[in-house]
């Protein structure tokens, strides 16, 4: 169960209006990584989590403070429109060239379908998609995408703290970008912890057996581009992080397998096929290089 | 530049069709971590690439072998359509149960739209969308996200190899889950290695001056749950993983603040507005709390 | 702010595992009307809200419920995937047609993505999309919406409750649906209220100078069908709900006007463009049509 | 069948061009609620309708009119689009930076996409999505979709036409008002008179026999936030306008029921689960708590 | 303006239920190539003309048709769904194999969604997205557009008609197959007469100066896979179908450019960059390289 | 197997940076038509293909070319973005106004989310999505689907080559325009050798019997509008292109048949259904009008 609270985590009013930062900061608000994602993400791992305790506790108990992230930058946004101009560009170019600069730089949705309000939407207008939530059921995969989701919030935050003057503006983005270095932190350290307890480890899945997998090339660095200098990484020689292998660089991928040959779907399917002469041709071609004719 | 050789990379010949299967396999092809998006994100991200060297090599060398595992996928596919039934669900349920029941686990689109061919949707059909790549330009972000892609692709291939019995497909798969193996490892391997040569560093991205974050949280775990277990985990004490703080458990979140009054856009926008006298009322209220009346 | 508790509003357990059925109530968790949808649209209404007070408390209020039967349901629904078939359609289909039949029905995804879990989708897989969400700033608008999201959600959810004979999951869908008869209940009210009290009127936005639309066609019925019964309806004759005005009909649509001419845009732009004689000659007829040359 | 007349209902014809406020006038042709929304909303209304007369003959009757709007506000926006610059902002601005503002304010695809044309989309250019669409089959339900779709439109039009001083662009978002205020009208009367006739009832759908929802919750409010002025409303006391309860206000949410286990579906998912000793334990204190142990 | 009469063009009633194949169904009513995607394009199509006339005049003529096309598909759709199960899949099974697995096979948004309606989604369930439609302006272009929908389109419609048995189905198929088959020729007619006309002429925009392309590489194959057989190909060889040149094939690509240099942009974007030293080295290589040093 | 070469077809070097034209150039790289589409789409073709030889050649051929425009226009953008302004609208203005209008037509997530690098998106931000690909697996459907693809991709960059004056810019426009015309012709060359081999025929699918279509309206013109026009078109009169049959013109349509009456599912759909009576008389007089009573 959600219990509201009529108070904001942190103070979240802008000195002054600013229309062009508002439509900037829809972007972690409701953008592939914005506090939306994280609220819905961490609440369906916590849903989906089969293992109760601990983890389990911090799931829940940083899905809700995700939620007021929502409310917070809602707010926020909703006060940088209060003064959103309404009138025409051609009009107000002439009288004031930075008012047509700023309509310009505005997502016009959130005059016209808000009513100078926030939505649900990125910094490009793009409605928030359930399609960026990860929540697999493995912790040390999901808290793998949890560092990513923070990592890459933090980094928009940080863009977006250069973008503008404001100060109240800047006290939110300074918050944030605290609770993401806590966040980022969390999710690294719990993922440790996963692997030191003996819970999760790599490669995930850990409980699927090594042996059914093809480990002649578990551990090769296969070089598909011309570029040398991959070869000098430490993904190329030395142990792997998953403590079972070493890796090797493999500098030109080693010939392939004939592709099989094309497929012949019932012809009820129309599709364009060859005359049955020249299929067997092939077939017969691709089958003797196969070696299986 | 890219160049193409009508080999696969591996067999991709399953021992007899399977329709039903041929739709769960569209996952890992067209899925939100299937192979189309490792393949677009490793380009994207060699292309905003700052940094000339290994790591932009890696990506380079890593991204044309993911674009190899889209044409093996598409490839097993439509192989595996090659005997879809095309007839009616209710005649064919008189004659034989498993063809009925076949019909109804699969993808129509398969057969409608591609006539028993590959598409590039997941196993539910949705069109892969450009929406699940990250590239941000920030390197120790994007391989953790990398990290985590390869680590929810594998898992995804784990339960698909358990979902078949034929040996061509599972020859496949544990191919699949071996080159998995080593990219989750060479990501994991690479993201150190950028922390290790002081290129980055956490959190991310370091380059943002940590004093003008809000400092006092950023080590804090508050807990907007009621369970207790949260504070038992390595994020609630202890050294952070950034090396710059200790980590603190908060039981329970402090007051907050205030909201902002609602604001009061321009009437022209024609939302709900208080009447002068009472916005005056609440407005006076709640500065008094803010203590900035 | 929110906050969590480790508890749900009302049981949420299956007498036993149903993965078909699972598929199903994914609609009304993550689809068009689903719970993600009302939870994040009363959240956006009570954040865009410009007036204190009852009507914004009642956003907040019923926003939190919302979130926590989104918590419900993708907890029952986990539970329904339980013991979700993991293996072959084929293989099983000839000892138990029975789970053949269930795979067929079931989503690949909760499987395959989310390891026997709950997923924010609907029950076709679609994931959610925040293009849902209505809330435009104007409250009659806004509480109108709302009551037609809580109808359709209270059908949905009366049409799920004959897909199943699990007395685990009717009960829940009794909760459900009485709570949807309350949510309509005080929507309808609200809505009527804002009228009552003279903060809202028809037609929606009541702030627009009536006298600046054209008021001529505004209580029109125009009848652009064959169909003769229309005339026979309440919107035919009678006062307008609005209090404004008499309905009347026009069994046929009156002669409209000329199209005016095709636009001629910029060489540049190379669309296909008439010579210039050719141009000007339908330019000049249609002027003359229209009474402008 | 659809037929075609080459007329329009009303003048769309602008003063003079104007690329800005053509890319805005997309939300009321291609938006959320815009025309192609309720054309098409109509439409599937009217062909899933079950009930021959009165009501199926206006949605027909009303649907075709709409589709005639979608080609009115296409017609309009093609001519806004006439002279829409081409060239570079950067030379522009030094001669004009009237023109370097409309640039940053037009939507690019209006030109490279359409050539100086309207679009399918809204004013972010996100494409029309049938998602928008509302067709049940339950009427009531359906009629106050359409209500607020009408609200919500007419809101729309009204702030646009804040946004412009083109008297020819005014004359038809003069006429689009008053059709939206007819068609406001018309579903509330259309609405009520289901009610009065007896065809539908509150709550909807009202052929769900009461007694099987859980009538003790079906008239509560409850408050999950904690905002008090929600009990001053008229959904917390009085009659229920589906006439058959009483509303009742309840302060504080009652103790919610412990969650259900954590599940624990099948190995082969390879989602994180607990050992079985601590499992049993976890398990062993939920039924516990649960009564059922 | 368009105008609705209540009778459809052709007959689509059923012989009977069929609650799988009205899913299929839904493919060419609301997929990538359905009945909306033409009804939508000829309408844009014939908005954004800029040439009166014939053309024109065919566009709007060809479009209202498809409108119709849209609700005989609804009418069959809603029709097939009429006895469309309603019970639980384990249930059924027992007793009855065939509704088991016609189940699988349904859609279920048909029932919990629409009531047993068709719904404006493909047969996947994805919603009709507005991103299906072309409308550029160049009529040459478009209707090459309209010949490839138009081929699609009846090949779909070919594949469906094999997996009914039907004969209303049938029937309806049968019609809309020929109907597809003037479509199409239409098209091919109207492009050939647009060259023939001197309007229009390839490449498509032939009103761009061909002077300005980089006419070296414009009649060449390069081949960028390994097979060898693209070389006996029409366009390998002999006269270009735009009469203006003679097709070479160039076995293998030439060779490329070196890469620029990595972007250094703003630190403030906090991208992963080189240290100065390291970036002066790099850039001075491929400055060298480029010969622009 | 794709290979990548660390090397471009072409140069892809700005004279300078320019963020708005940085926006305008995401169009052909991720939109509709953009590279990855054609990339995307003649990869599934060719997967997909039936037919081994020089058709399949040829799509693969030109497939990891495209591939390769991807890249450079990638890295074009990226260097476009190389100096994009990271500061805020309103302080700029005062200072420069260039600044302000370029911030005004910027793409806000070039710069947050990609730190001043390219994304897959089009130039109004909108994910790339593979619901733009077409891959059929008859290929002279798919081949005129190319043609469109290259008509459309031929047509954007045309336009956009008059939105700038750089000349690195509008040399890399330049070469791409002379790919496209090569692969215009060179599709339109493949469709008519398909043709001319008797390997594919018109109407598509040509293995489709055309006995089994309704062959009375295969070649009709039938007028749903009123334009007269289209009656003087190559459509309207003369051979079909099929070399089947002979056009004729249908100045308005021919009555239609009656409606079937309105479906009754189920009432646990609960939708809006007539009383029995009213439905009796309903369904009687449509059935004496079919004349099937």
């Amino acid at each position: 169960m959600f219990f509201h609270r009529q108070e904001l985590q942190h103070h979240a009013t802008p000195d002054k209006p600013d229309a062009v930062f508002a439509r900037k900061l829809q972007e972690v608000l409701g953008g592939q990584y914005g506090e939306i994602t994280v609220a819905m993400q961490y609440g369906f791992q916590s849903w989906n989590a089969h293992l109760p305790g601990k983890y389990r506790d911090l799931l829940y108990g940083i899905g809700a403070e995700e939620f007021g992230h929502v409310e917070m930058l809602a707010t926020m946004i909703s006060q940088l429109l209060a003064d959103a101009p309404v009138g025409a560009v051609e009009g107000a170019v002439q009288d004031d060239p930075t008012v047509a600069a700023i309509i310009g730089g505005t997502d016009p949705q959130q005059g016209i379908v808000a009513g100078a309000g926030a939505r649900p939407v990125d910094s490009n207008g793009n409605p928030w998609s359930a399609g960026y939530v990860t929540a697999s059921g493995n912790l040390l995969a999901d808290f793998t995408a949890n560092a990513n989701a923070e990592m890459q919030g933090r980094l928009q935050v940080a863009r977006l703290y250069h973008m503008t003057d404001d100060h109240g503006v800047k006290d939110l983005l300074a918050f944030l970008l605290a609770r993401d270095t806590m966040h980022q932190n969390q999710w690294i350290a719990a993922a440790r912890q996963l692997r030191e307890e003996g819970v999760e480890d790599l490669p995930v899945p850990s409980t699927f057996p090594l042996g059914k997998e093809d480990r002649d090339v578990a551990y090769q660095y296969i070089n598909f581009s011309d570029g040398e200098h991959a070869s000098e990484g430490a993904w190329a020689s030395g142990p792997t992080p998953d403590g079972k292998g070493e890796f090797t660089y493999v500098a030109e991928p080693p010939a392939g397998v004939p592709m099989p040959p094309p497929t012949q779907p019932d012809p009820r399917f129309h599709g364009t096929t060859p005359k049955p002469s020249a299929m067997e041709k092939a077939t017969g071609a691709v089958k003797d290089a196969l070696g299986k004719g």
